[in-house]
């Protein structure tokens, strides 16, 4: 296998944590997303959709999407599960995953890519150049401020983002509570449940390394 | 089991889908969402989100996502497949099945819910109103129009959505063919692919039930 990364993006990152707590060791190519270089014609036969992460497989099928490499490496190693063992649980965990992305991640980038300086015409990923919408980034932190009182209340109740167990949900939850720092977004001080749970994941070396 | 729904919403329409694939009969109740019943406090001790469809399962669980309600289903009865078998179909479904969401179901509610006059203050569905911005409906249509360019384009490499069999992106993709229709989207004279595999799909039961 191969794993097209990006250091420093908060995407990669949630498939990196998904290869480290597999136990999986794979040859990993950096694209530099600071010089374009997922819009280059060299990448665009690897990824026509020009993101990262993607993961090639040695049959030569490329996995282009974080949901499509969280499926494949739970079939492919099941233990530790990040995705449920029972009906319930994976149910939970599929729904807890859905909501970091939508109310967490997705508003989180809209904040960052409808107004950084650096993103003008780069308002969505992918090969078509879209503008920014500055009424879009305001909504977006609005969104995120919500987001985080949740995953406050949310980690009064249950150890883990979908319950007893860490899984894809923490993990997609502890990305975005980083990448909103780029927005002067994420965990307050106020957020204690929030701040229980960030101590407790930067121990695994999943994360840590 | 209980099914919250809303017959002529497309968001429960895809739960609805696999739920009769499944071959399951679960009692229904309607939300109307037409008489925004899914913002009463009724239903708000149902979905604090306030959107359907939900899944309510024999013990009182509660799961309010579609991606919650596929990965238990497909727990519970892994016959017929929606989010495959083997490891590669696994992560090939799940990858297409998010592309179908984040530019295609995504984009053309942004579309919708930014201009639509019966929606003014609810742009985005949950509990909190936000504005409308109306550049981000026109946005919404510009990428609704590559999506469904996309579509067309994958569904002359495959019969499916994902591949050679009928899958959860599939039911994502359809839906949204049809829910496009509302704001003058979707298939085209010129995606003949797409008129291959939608005449298709419309003999099943599932959907034409």
């Amino acid at each position: 296998m191969k794993f097209y990364d990006c250091q420093t993006a908060p995407s990669p990152r949630r498939a990196r944590i998904i290869i480290a707590e597999k136990g999986l060791e794979i040859e990993t190519v950096e694209i530099d997303l600071g010089k374009a270089e997922q819009l280059s014609e060299a990448f665009k036969r690897i990824n026509p959709r020009c993101t990262v992460p993607v993961l090639e497989l040695d049959d030569g099928l490329l996995l282009t999407e974080n949901a499509a490499i969280a499926a494949y490496l739970e079939a492919l190693v099941p233990d530790p599960p990040l995705l449920g063992t029972t009906p319930a649980e994976k149910g939970l965990i599929a729904g807890w995953n859905a909501r970091m992305e939508f109310e967490g991640l997705w508003p989180v980038a809209d904040a960052l890519r409808n107004r950084s300086k650096g993103m003008v015409g780069r308002a969505i990923t992918g090969p078509t150049n879209y503008d920014q919408i500055p009424e879009l980034a305001e909504r977006g932190r609005s969104r995120g401020i919500e987001f985080f009182d949740m995953l406050n209340t949310r980690l009064g109740e249950a150890e883990y983002v979908a319950g007893d167990s860490f899984s894809v949900a923490d993990i997609s939850a502890f990305v975005v509570t980083d990448f909103a720092s780029w927005v002067k977004l994420g965990m307050t001080d106020a957020h204690t449940n929030t701040k229980r749970w960030y101590d407790l994941l930067i121990q695994r070396p999943s994360i840590a390394g």
